[in-house]
């Protein structure tokens, strides 16, 4: 699998006119190798060169971790003195035949860090975004990563029906998030999660990237749930909202056109439609209710690996759906100073249609208060 | 409190020539701001310039954050489409004056996404390492950081005690890792967790930095635990190793030989020491005993806000121990294919001497089996 995947790279490296793409730790190397390296002040970085075996530069402690390499990798390990890791550098650079290439680099994962050492090894060297190339491969899921993604929709659906009794008045949201958590890795979670779980009350719900805080819930308030598990590597990430007891009419109200929008995306998602066309759906829904200026966020984005890749559910994104990509569908609406609802699902681009991975209940839960 | 660390953020700027420092979300950015931003493919950076106040450039998603800052900033939100966010920066570049600076920015932390922004707001200005600016403030912890760093081996040590019972032969690493986890959670660490814990048996325990695997525990093997808690955003580092039933005599010569090792370096910890006094303290016990080529790694680093800070506890580190320091003593040994020790202690440096905040069981931890 891992071979195959290395033989795709270097086929795409010349479509994307890079000599070499430099990975250091994260999804795609992830993707590539199945290898994990703690990210720390030691740099790792690993370098594919068209059409010649990669090279790694590591800490010399982290060695142990090539005997499990699917395929070789020249090692150019360092010691504890940062005096001696340009060196290490300089050789693996030189291995691969770099000097003077056009190098990807992927700016959401590199950091300056490992991107001024690979420019002093290579100073003639030009380093550009190869963001995409990886990418790329990563958006068409075959059957073992979807296996993997039901698997991590399974557990966090199953570890959100187990937090229901937690959610009542006077709870507060880091208490929810807090048993939320221990149900994701009771139920069998890796750690870590895809990220922290968000759980915003009353006003905080108005804030779409809320972290849970010390306010106790109250009768009337929504609640906002955006959480997400990890199996074999791949995420879930999943939004519902909660009702506590009756809630003014307008709160009611937003939640049941989130509801429709959530609906119109999924919808018109299917193989041959552009990205945008489930934006537009979701987000016409809204518009026609009069809460257009209320949804400040995309409609979506793709879900794997990492819990935001491409492709991107948004109105400019003319990027045509196919068989295999996953991404998620999650309008909402925000009202300042009262409350937000979100409705996020997981969706599965098929062979003719799309295919919900989510199947919870979407419209607003009700928990009697 | 942010409001002093930020007047003496842009006191010392000068001191590191240094115009403006740049900050993306990590731990300098929470030491400064109290704020903590999800890292994404959507750009976060505060630039901090000398004696002006601060600009932030930020989705607008996240502005509802900056309701909490601890002082004024002054906001460049940008919308949903890539293509608008370069203006957001331009115009936060020139907000703070930056065009020709000389500007810091933390090569661990900041991303090639950022800088890629900064640059070509500023083409004209300097980006180079300032990773020691705001390092070099959270190097002298306060009494509310030692508190909270307190309350981090607090949780990590009864969350140790807790686990105790799920070691045992036929138990895999992973197993346990999960209850260590569960267990922490449930005592109320933080979450995320300040890495995912090691739980190495075995010939897997003679890599430092193995991942938790299936390999079921057997009688006669060492089993080190590496693993730490979260309070108040800092963070608990520990190591302990067990011994399942008897093992051989060499594996307990070796965890003898560490224990000594780790003895010695907090008995040489003290203010006006260099730090890597502390290291050959450590390192000079394991070499008498014939094993300095299995203690492959320093022997400790700084903590806080991170896991791995200023200052290192390196054999090359000149760096004078101070009051209000603290950092790890981890002296190992490594056997390949038998099996390894480390015992972790987090020390902070006291006026006149050193105090390890861990207080559990040093010498090999023997498991009935």
């Amino acid at each position: 699998m891992h071979s195959q995947r290395l033989k795709k790279l270097l086929e795409t490296l010349q479509t994307h006119n890079l000599d070499v793409l430099a990975l250091n730790p994260g999804p795609s190397l992830f993707y590539l190798t199945g290898l994990h390296f703690h990210i720390s002040e030691r740099p790792v970085v690993v370098l594919f060169p068209r059409g010649d075996s990669p090279a790694i530069v590591l800490p010399e402690l982290e060695t142990p971790k090539l005997d499990s390499a699917p395929f070789e990798m020249r090692a150019f390990p360092y010691g504890e003195n940062p005096n001696s890791w340009g060196a290490a550098f300089r050789e693996a650079v030189q291995f691969v035949g770099m000097a003077e290439a056009r190098a990807g680099v992927e700016p959401a994962w590199m950091r300056v860090l490992e991107l001024r050492y690979l420019e002093a090894a290579a100073p003639k060297a030009q380093f550009v975004s190869g963001g995409e190339v990886v990418a790329a491969l990563r958006m068409f899921k075959d059957a073992g990563e979807i296996a993997a993604m039901r698997k991590a929709v399974a557990i966090a659906q199953d570890a959100l029906k187990a937090t229901l009794s937690a959610i009542r008045p006077g709870v507060t949201e880091k208490e929810i998030a807090a048993e939320l958590i221990t149900q994701l890795l009771r139920r069998g979670s890796e750690s870590p999660l895809p990220f922290q779980p968000i759980v915003s009350g009353g006003p905080n719900g108005a804030n779409p990237h809320a972290v849970p805080g010390s306010r106790p819930l109250r009768r009337g308030d929504l609640l906002v749930v955006d959480y997400g598990a990890a199996a074999g590597g791949y995420f879930s990430d999943i939004t519902r909202t909660f009702a506590l007891g009756e809630v003014a009419p307008e709160l009611s109200e937003i939640a049941g056109v989130v509801a429709q929008a959530n609906a119109a995306g999924r919808a018109v998602a299917r193989p041959g439609v552009p990205a945008r066309a489930v934006d537009d759906a979701a987000r016409s829904v809204i518009d026609a209710a009069g809460y257009g200026r209320y949804f400040t966020h995309r409609t979506g984005h793709g879900l794997g690996l990492e819990v935001h890749e491409p492709p991107f559910i948004r109105s400019d994104n003319e990027q045509i759906l196919q068989p295999g990509m996953t991404f998620t569908i999650e309008p909402g609406i925000y009202l300042p100073g009262r409350g937000g609802v979100r409705i996020e699902d997981d969706i599965l681009i098929t062979g003719d249609g799309c295919l919900s991975l989510t199947d919870l209940p979407r419209p607003l839960w009700k928990i009697s208060a």
